[in-house]
């Protein structure tokens, strides 16, 4: 065991703060990681907060980790002492479901277990995230970072970057299809930069055009404010795609009306309320409304090669350790431009 | 112009009564057919009730039709004089959009002409349907009836048949597929049929297990209760695709937790009301909830044709023209096993 500065939440309600964590003794097929930078998405915030559930308090969170492998066990294969990875939201899963063997894990028959507030298969303890100093975790799900991106602005693309990945993919965006992404924050704003490298017209939805130069400059040709009744009369039954990334309710009937026939608006935003959706709004264009949840971990490796090779980074603003409860203030303000990463040299 | 005797909806309120109304004269392109059955179906009911918006009265409802040609314009090649055929849901389409130069006419982008309450192409009147002696179709849309197929049962065919026939082809219901048929009324008995000649392999989820024989006799091999909470524990994650025809309000997440990962839980039952439905229902098993209407013209052919291979025919119980309102009084208490049909002989 090994004990490591690391910053946690007490309550639902309490701000976060420093604290130690054990972590594990590296096992035959684990690895070490020094983490150097950590990534700050809402789905840390919802899960503190008690949004999603009941929690185990304190709950240190994180799943936008990189780092640097300190120590490998000794049936490891894919990673050596020194090598630049990351780990995103799983961190185990059973390999032997339908799903694992397909490279699905994060569909895992039996459930992967998350990098946080999951339960460790290893040892039975709550799994605690990125906001320390160091983690341990098996070869399998721990990914290599390729040289050319940047450390300090890699780790959103673990949640974030593989998020808006998989279902572009899964649905085909790409030359001749038309995309759009809903909501420009932290998701949404990876998710215009990969669709429009995968060669798909992507056009921003969000609530105003106060983004309107960032979505353009990110690769978008197109954005409207969705404020604006205009937008949908104008856009009605326009896109092949729609990847909605906004947690809170929408006007999913207004959205649904810009899809195409047999087109689809997929879910990676998790509103904690249901939303109500009129049948007619699917029916008359065969239309489909889908969630979608991370990715593989095979397919995690190719979004960030992929990233490599067309040069995709999230925009990022590092803060230290003691920032993390005013940066989810502003998360909580959508104020940030886009994802909020931790140094996590200030967890010492 | 041809006076033909008719049963018209005077008002949302009103019942159905004894009419006349007019056919237009046979175009160069045009097919008369003399009625022989009309199907009631419950989008009938819906729309003569103003259920799914104002109405133009008085108006003549039915879209499952089937009879003999009685007279064909100059240009006809597809149909004779003599030739049993069928009228469904659409009467005429642009014929020049993407979608009906692929053969999903009911999805042309200018809207397809309903046969009923529409707006006629030809000349700008109100479409009236088929609880009547005749009517006059452009031969794109006149179905060939195969010879096998007795008359008195096909009409449901039209409507019920090709709503479930396309979703279950569009989704790939066949062979080592799961499908689940939500309602076993109009539409869900003729999907049992369809489904299991498919190959796949069926299960019925009805209010109650009243009617559990008959889903085994029409080719499904398990039939469950919605209403024990044991049903939505027992099948959790068990089916690839799920057909719901019920026009009511279901419970959406409960329903789409019987999907397993990738699964396609789809709507031909339009309920009036929005459904309200967790994205998380969707999210963690990349689950999708779509709708599907009628079929193309090209594709309800291949269903007759299907239909009359394999032997398919809806359980039908054939009344008089002054039966249908206590027809409609029945279908709305679910009284009816599974379809009514008109024989139009009664109209004269």
């Amino acid at each position: 065991m090994r004990t490591v500065n690391a910053y946690a939440a007490p309550s639902a309600t309490g701000p976060l703060g420093r604290t130690t964590i054990e972590r594990r003794d590296v096992g035959p097929k684990d690895v070490m990681i020094e983490i150097a930078y950590a990534g700050i998405c809402h789905s840390d915030i919802h899960t503190v907060r008690g949004d999603w559930g009941p929690v185990r308090y304190p709950l240190v969170v994180g799943h936008e980790i990189v780092g640097t492998v300190s120590a490998v066990g000794s049936e490891v294969t894919k990673h050596q002492v020194g090598d630049r990875v990351g780990v995103g939201c799983m961190v185990d899963s059973c390999g032997e479901c339908e799903y694992c063997l397909r490279g699905d894990e994060q569909y895992c028959a039996k459930g992967h277990t998350q990098t946080y507030h999951g339960i460790d298969p290893t040892d039975g303890t709550i799994t605690q995230g990125g906001y320390s100093q160091a983690v341990v975790v098996t070869e399998d799900f721990v990914l290599r970072v390729p040289e050319n991106l940047e450390l300090e602005k890699v780790a959103p693309l673990l949640c974030a970057g593989i998020s808006l990945y998989s279902p572009l993919r899964h649905w085909q965006a790409g030359p001749g299809k038309k995309v759009a992404i809903v909501g420009l924050g932290g998701l949404g704003h990876v998710g215009v930069k990969i669709a429009a490298a995968l060669g798909a017209e992507v056009t921003v939805l969000s609530q105003t055009t106060s983004k309107k130069d960032d979505s353009l400059r990110f690769g978008a040709t197109a954005h409207h404010a969705t404020t604006d009744p205009e937008t949908f009369t104008q856009l009605k039954s326009s896109f092949d795609l729609i990847v909605n990334t906004v947690s809170a309710k929408i006007d999913m009937a207004a959205h649904l009306g810009l899809l195409k026939v047999d087109g689809t608006l997929v879910n990676v935003g998790a509103p904690a309320e249901p939303l109500e959706v009129p049948a007619f709004a699917l029916i008359p264009a065969r239309r489909s409304w889908a969630g979608s949840s991370i990715g593989g971990i095979r397919e995690t490796q190719e979004m960030l090669d992929f990233c490599a090779e067309h040069g995709i980074l999230p925009e990022t603003e590092l803060i230290s350790a003691d920032d993390i409860n005013d940066a989810y203030e502003r998360v909580l303000k959508s104020d940030v431009r886009y994802r909020f990463v931790i140094d996590a040299a200030t967890f010492a």
